[in-house]
């Protein structure tokens, strides 16, 4: 293939670097969920660990090498789980961590964030505003900024995943990527494209924030105004344009899904596998859900991507059988 | 130590006839539930797994065992997880599983136990009443009968969980493993002992299923005319007298916990490490609730040792706050 910003054997060393409480993480078949699906599932599960989900990855490699040389201060925008990852990673290497993330964020994200001793700012807008404050931070304070996607860190260590699963017996067809600024979708990607091409790397975003999907179709930055989703994780107006060259080289299909899908997946997550999911951890099931045909009789991977969810507003979308039974 | 059942060697060697999947489960340390508890809590998650519990450390054992010898057939009496641990083992290697069970256990756990298909048969009455009846069918059959915590692969396939925790770093102080007939509690228990004999052995039954709890105390078999829990994975009446045995060798500790603090446990590990468990797996942070002097500041693992429940027994238990303010 073409080249991508991405070193196989870089993200091969990388596994050296991230704390090993964020690796080698769950994959298994989940059959319970298969007869409503249609084809064979596994998961890969990226939320049993201290920061219930994979952008730690990122940023151990991130903060191990800001500590190398000796840098004390990090700053970077988040819709809330990047922070909440740089935060665990910079604690434990003496790094003083700023996060700026939009207010609307769930709280339950940010108070995780201030509780892992972050220095929280709050935009009065939403992750692409959140952005340019961090950048601006940066800039006035002369510390690094962490750009989500467009460090290669936080693509590389997102990468990590990919080498788990080209390790799996038996393998597997495709892999379905939860898509929003595009480091776990290049990341995984990559290492499909590098080392087992012929699964298919089908990337995943909803209806409601569908700049980056735009982009990979139209082959070039597609912006939009606004974003109307529940999954906040990968709600993003504004691609980079680095990232999407990645895309270009590494995605097979770039699928949007509706809100009622991302709920109902939700919700199958929970009742045939146990999982407590956030809504972007469910866009892979989304897809599947709604378009059983493509993946009929296939053994399909979907990364489980994260868990940080307000439990309120989980009960709102997925608990309405269960409370009209009590 | 005196000497249990168990062998320190036949455990490491077990992890070589385990499939994968089961082993090198998640143990990472959940802040978010500190602040409430007041200890240092780390979780060994022994639910991302085809069978979402630990059994089937202990089926991969007896199942390859029997596979090797050409045997045909196995029937286990189960409070619902044993058993959909030994379909899965054993539709692998080809064997006709039959499994006995209470009427009683939760519709999740028989569902899937018909899924992976194992017979079924139930029985009129509780987990004791099923030993029998999987007795009396091994008899007439001629067919290998797996008792829980008697067959020692039970106990070395969920002593391997122990292998795992010595491995930790940093090391911890305490283990709380559910006491149920004894397999999870002797297994980790002997290879504590063993390997780690600073770290405290405190097993976890619920008051309404204390029977094992009191012989521990009592140091002889005591049983009890009938349970009443929530805790459907832990509820025997009569101990096994070898088990017993092992027991008093390995447990530093067996406590009681009101169903109460089942519930809480529950909810806390929903709120606060977004996990559903089952209520025997809630057992280890009902004993800190109870006792948070006994654990202040101490380092404490809890063994999450299973999720299948049924999704509205669950939301009927830990569901009242969120259905509120629907």
């Amino acid at each position: 293939m073409q080249e991508t910003r991405l070193d196989t054997a870089r993200i091969r060393a990388a596994r050296r670097v991230i704390d090993p409480t964020f690796l080698d993480t769950p994959l298994y078949r989940c059959e319970a969920l298969e007869p409503d699906l249609g084809c064979a599932v596994s998961i890969k599960l990226e939320t049993a660990n201290p920061v219930r989900s994979f952008k730690a990855r990122g940023t151990e490699l991130v903060a191990g090498l800001l500590a190398d040389k000796g840098s004390r201060a990090v700053v970077c925008a988040s819709a809330g789980n990047l922070g909440q990852a740089l935060a665990w990673s910079g604690r434990g290497r003496g790094l003083d961590v700023t996060v700026v993330a939009s207010r609307f964020a769930p709280a339950a994200k940010l108070d995780r964030i201030r509780a892992l001793d972050a220095r929280l700012e709050l935009v009065d807008g939403d992750f692409d505003m959140a952005r340019e404050r961090a950048a601006a931070i940066a800039r006035n304070d002369g510390i690094r900024l962490v750009e989500d996607s467009l460090d290669i860190e936080t693509c590389e260590g997102a990468a990590t995943i990919g080498l788990e699963l080209v390790d799996t017996v038996p393998p597997f067809d495709a892999v379905l990527i939860a898509l929003g600024g595009g480091a776990l979708a290049t990341g995984v990607g990559h290492v499909m494209k590098a080392l087992a091409p012929e699964v298919e790397v089908i990337c995943v975003q909803p209806l409601g924030a569908p700049a980056m999907t735009h982009s990979w179709r139209q082959r070039r930055v597609v912006t939009t105004d606004s974003t109307n989703t529940i999954a906040d994780g990968v709600a993003g107006r504004c691609p980079i344009p680095a990232v999407l060259d990645d895309l270009l080289l590494v995605a097979d299909d770039a699928v949007l899904v509706q809100e009622s899908s991302i709920i109902a997946g939700m919700r199958m997550l929970l009742d045939h596998a146990g999982l407590v999911v956030e809504p972007s951890a469910a866009l892979g099931i989304a897809a599947i859900l709604e378009d059983r045909d493509r993946f009929a009789g296939r053994h399909v991977v979907t990364i489980v991507c994260g868990s940080n969810v307000d439990v309120d507003a989980y009960h709102r979308w997925v608990g309405a059988a269960p409370i009209h039974k009590v």
